[in-house]
């Protein structure tokens, strides 16, 4: 869904698959063509989630399911209203480092709640709002962890179990196959210059 | 709806009607009765929900109303999972400060959240868990606000507009009207002392 010109792009996927780098590509690329780009991120991507994130990614605390996608939608609720929708009204590109299908796939499909059960929340908190395409970061949980390692302590997500972050890259699979249309879904362990290049293939074409 | 014996109590209604009183009343003849009691509030009857109650109340935070009763969800969500359910499934009386009703009145009627919108957060949070009564503590704002200014500096929520407090008072109303069979609703403007007899009247019947 766009709005007013300016279009929504979520890059998803698990630990260590390279978000970050490939939105900065991004950014960078479509600063250069002249494109307006708001680079934001959930959970914390405004002063109220940044608060929220600390609160569920305390590693001591015992965050109940229901309770984490709750926050997540809070977290995006908040992001949508206060940064995404004025951003996209103005005509920008959003590029957000997560947004719904990480609740569905960490807290539905890896935490076992449903994904049709967490999507009730995630639809209330956006009231609707979808991104023009997600790009989908594929990889093996075994490598992404193990980047995520070598960059500081594992937070409470990343130090849950391999079963667990093989169940969430099954859910995010399962998601693009499901709505491919609105899905890049790249092999995260290729080369970082070639996934940016394959990004900006599919983004081009949705650029006015 | 009571669980395995117990008796899930909720006191509502807004700021400076006197709750924490009525609740600390209650607890008090119900131990020497020898009840197992447990005497709980939302938001912040838990370690995750005190972190929350710090980040929603924040008087320098704009925090949409989505998000906000998001955040309450939350924080319920890990209340009933953690404490109410527990309680109740061990046989206690659980008097909580605050449920469901503060979120459809504060967020629904109050916020411009519809009600019936308001609730499919609320039910999704507690899975559906109600209380057995709902003692509404109903109290002109103007009051209410005035006690509560005497008490302490305005959080964010007592700082809010006098038509915001009549708007929640109308809400709360609304929702014991709707389903009376489930509410005790008193003049809060009356003694504490006859307060506490009217309460005490009203859950006798209920234990066992």
């Amino acid at each position: 869904m766009t709005r007013a010109g300016g279009l929504f792009v979520a890059f998803e996927g698990g630990e260590g698959v390279g978000k970050t780098t490939q939105i900065a590509a991004a950014r960078a690329w479509l600063v250069a063509s002249g494109h307006e780009v708001v680079a934001t991120r959930e959970p914390g991507g405004t002063a109220l989630g940044a608060r929220l994130r600390a609160a569920v990614l305390d590693p001591d605390g015992a965050v109940t399911p229901r309770a984490e996608a709750l926050i997540y939608a809070a977290d995006r609720a908040q992001h949508v209203e206060t940064v995404v929708g004025p951003a996209l009204a103005a005509g920008a590109v959003v590029l957000t480092d997560r947004y719904v299908d990480s609740t569905l796939a960490y807290q539905g499909a890896g935490r076992g709640l449903t994904v049709p059960d967490a999507r009730v929340v995630t639809d209330w908190a956006t009231a609707g709002l979808l991104p023009r395409l997600t790009v989908l970061l594929d990889l093996d949980p075994r490598i992404g962890l193990a980047r995520a390692a070598a960059r500081s302590a594992p937070d409470r997500l990343e130090a849950a179990s391999l079963d667990f972050h093989d169940a969430v890259r099954a859910g995010f699979r399962a998601l693009a196959a499901a709505d491919a249309g609105r899905y890049l879904v790249l092999d995260a362990a290729a080369d970082p210059d070639e996934l940016t290049a394959a990004v900006r293939r599919a983004l081009e074409p949705l650029l006015d």
